[in-house]
């Protein structure tokens, strides 16, 4: 990259130039092929909207993701999306009000004011499957079974799968009667596994709870970890070990269906979910640090749009789909070369190979066969009065 | 539309739902195949950069149609996109830096902060062809070709296209040597076609020069229009008779390719083609008051990026094109109906359908048959051991 380029693009905004973008685009006609496989209806939301419907009930973290801007017709404050999720939640609440379960997905660009992480994009087309309307834990079996089936079109190797269920901590916090403040304060020091703060802002807790939310920090690895849980929190409020239970059915099933898959369990970690209420789950792979894929389930958003419904989905970022995927994909298209003429039979000639699909470019004036470009396998002919296609 | 959802988001700025999105994406997909059929090359632009680069030279008018906001990053104003082509024209003449002619489309939204008029879409999905390196009239004939063929896939009727060419103003008026704010003036004028004004602007002019500034206005109309122009601009500079001439082989090539698209004229009009140099054009249908495709040649641009480049080139707004167009192009889809069955026969009957292109719909815990949504004409039922496909 050229100075003038990075001069000339924001860090963390990138451009995707042919080669790069015709496997961004196949690989975007795959995945809303595999979700309309799967039921999932297309839909697409605005770039824009009032701040106050981006950011109601998502979290500090997301507003501090979104751009905004003063609208010069209505005078209200308006974001850039920096996230879909929780604008197909109003489409489900608000403008389909379908009975029963509903099944969205959406693929676009979002705009991300500060990145999710050192060095990563601020400008990701997010792809992602959401499914309203039930609570059960089929539900969250087949987003997430979607998502790995996602990331194995993408043909990307070596995933594994990190589960969770903010219900654990949740549960537990709800029992202690924390303020907000200090059960914002204990989530925190959770997700930095800092023992020593887990166990100053448990101090004055009775000792049982204490140690169960102290054995959060340890609860996590394979699937042995949700034995141990299941010892370690046998106190806990019944919301506690449904969750619990909930994971181990998630274990059993998804093991059957994706034996190669490892599933690490991480019961504190709970990744900046801002929205979520249930089970939460990210995909990994050797070398990225961040997750790429993740999602979980986020019930009752759409409330504030007129509706709570159970939500569960999940999403990705293309740009990382086709990054990370196998590199033999690139894409050779063969490209019929024709001259510049006028004549009308040419011009009937061209209209037919391209109406069947083949690629056909025209010489532009003073432009000969030597000009065709490096695609070019083919070129057009006048043999006989007749216009055929030629080996170049 | 309720009074809740008409709150929820401003105005000019639309969600598009499941069924009209599945044409949506359709239309997509057939005009970027189509863009391909012709050997345009894919690429995706930022939807956020610098302000500098992305109004260097592009005029007033898109600068205010373009939202704005500072970068926390690097604390230098960035816009959000209100148009692609300049874009496209930097990634030309910047990124790809080729020799000869380059052929680019692309396909994304854009935002605008105040709509192009009244009740206008603030929120277009711009669809466009940019060919780049090659200054002469084929490359025009190419683009406009390629406008009217995308027009006639997406089944729109009563076309109408109509031609202008930016040099004949510009060469008078550099003949009057004006002053860049006369010559403001006057081009606004002309585009009110204000004859009085035009008369007023013109007065110190020699009375030949003037004569001709003022013929403009009244140089509109069918194919005639052109010999009327010949005559009345007999004496104008040979840049402004040049454009004439390749306004005539336009006409010509047009008119054969195209016979069923009339074809108009206007040598006044230049609809806020801010940055074109050349030959301007815009389609037209009936009872729609703004140009549903529009394009122009617009030498130069990527001089600002290092590199001038001849460009010509169109866009238009997948939605514009998905309303308009023939409204049979209803998509249904059928599906299967699969029980909600863990039965690990069932999941690989299920993964085996959808592979095939079949959209297979999986019961969530607690629905039956009875509860499969109206696309579902069969269900996957267990007959001898079997999971075998069924009419519903």
């Amino acid at each position: 990259m050229s100075t003038l380029e990075s001069w000339l693009l924001p860090d963390g905004i990138e451009e995707v130039l042919p080669r790069q973008a015709a496997r961004v685009e196949r690989a975007r006609r795959q995945v809303l092929d595999l979700f309309a496989a799967w039921g999932y209806e297309f839909v697409v939301t605005p770039h824009i909207e009032f701040l106050d419907s981006l950011l109601t009930g998502v979290g500090q973290e997301l507003a501090l993701r979104t751009f905004s801007v003063t609208d010069p017709l209505s005078g209200q404050l308006m974001g850039f999306r920096a996230d879909i999720t929780p604008q197909v939640a109003r489409m489900d609440a608000h403008s389909l009000r379908r009975e029963g379960p509903s099944r969205l997905c959406y693929a676009g660009s979002v705009v991300h004011a500060r990145p999710r992480a050192l060095s990563t994009s601020r400008s990701p087309i997010q792809l992602g499957a959401e499914l309203y309307g039930d609570a059960s834990l089929a539900a969250d079996i087949e987003v997430i079974s979607l998502m790995l089936e996602t990331l194995q079109q993408a043909r990307i190797a070596d995933v594994h799968l990190d589960l969770g269920h903010v219900g654990v901590f949740r549960g537990l916090a709800k029992a202690a009667s924390l303020s907000p403040l200090a059960e914002e304060q204990l989530f925190a020091a959770l997700q930095r596994k800092a023992v020593s703060d887990v166990a100053e802002l448990t101090a004055d807790l009775p000792a049982e709870l204490a140690d169960m939310l102290k054995a959060l920090c340890g609860l996590c690895g394979g699937p042995e970890v949700l034995e141990k849980a299941r010892a370690a929190l046998i106190a806990a409020p019944r919301s506690v070990r449904d969750a619990l239970e909930d994971l181990q059915n998630l274990a059993d099933v998804l093991g059957r269906r994706y034996p190669d898959i490892p599933v690490y369990f991480d019961l504190s970690e709970l990744r900046g979910y801002n929205y979520h209420t249930g089970v939460v789950f990210a995909a990994f792979v050797p070398g990225v640090g961040q997750s790429i894929a993740q999602g979980g389930r986020y019930d009752d958003i759409g409330a504030v749009f007129g509706r709570s419904r159970p939500a569960t989905g999940f999403s990705t970022d293309l740009k990382t789909l086709v990054n990370l995927g196998a590199a033999d994909e690139l894409i050779s298209r063969t490209a019929i070369w024709a001259p510049a003429d006028d004549d009308a039979a040419l011009w009937q000639t061209i209209c037919t190979l391209r109406a069947q699909g083949e690629t056909v470019i025209q010489a532009l004036t003073g432009q000969t066969l030597a000009d065709a470009p490096a695609g070019c396998d083919r070129h057009l002919q006048l043999t006989g009065g007749q216009w055929t296609t030629e080996q170049i």
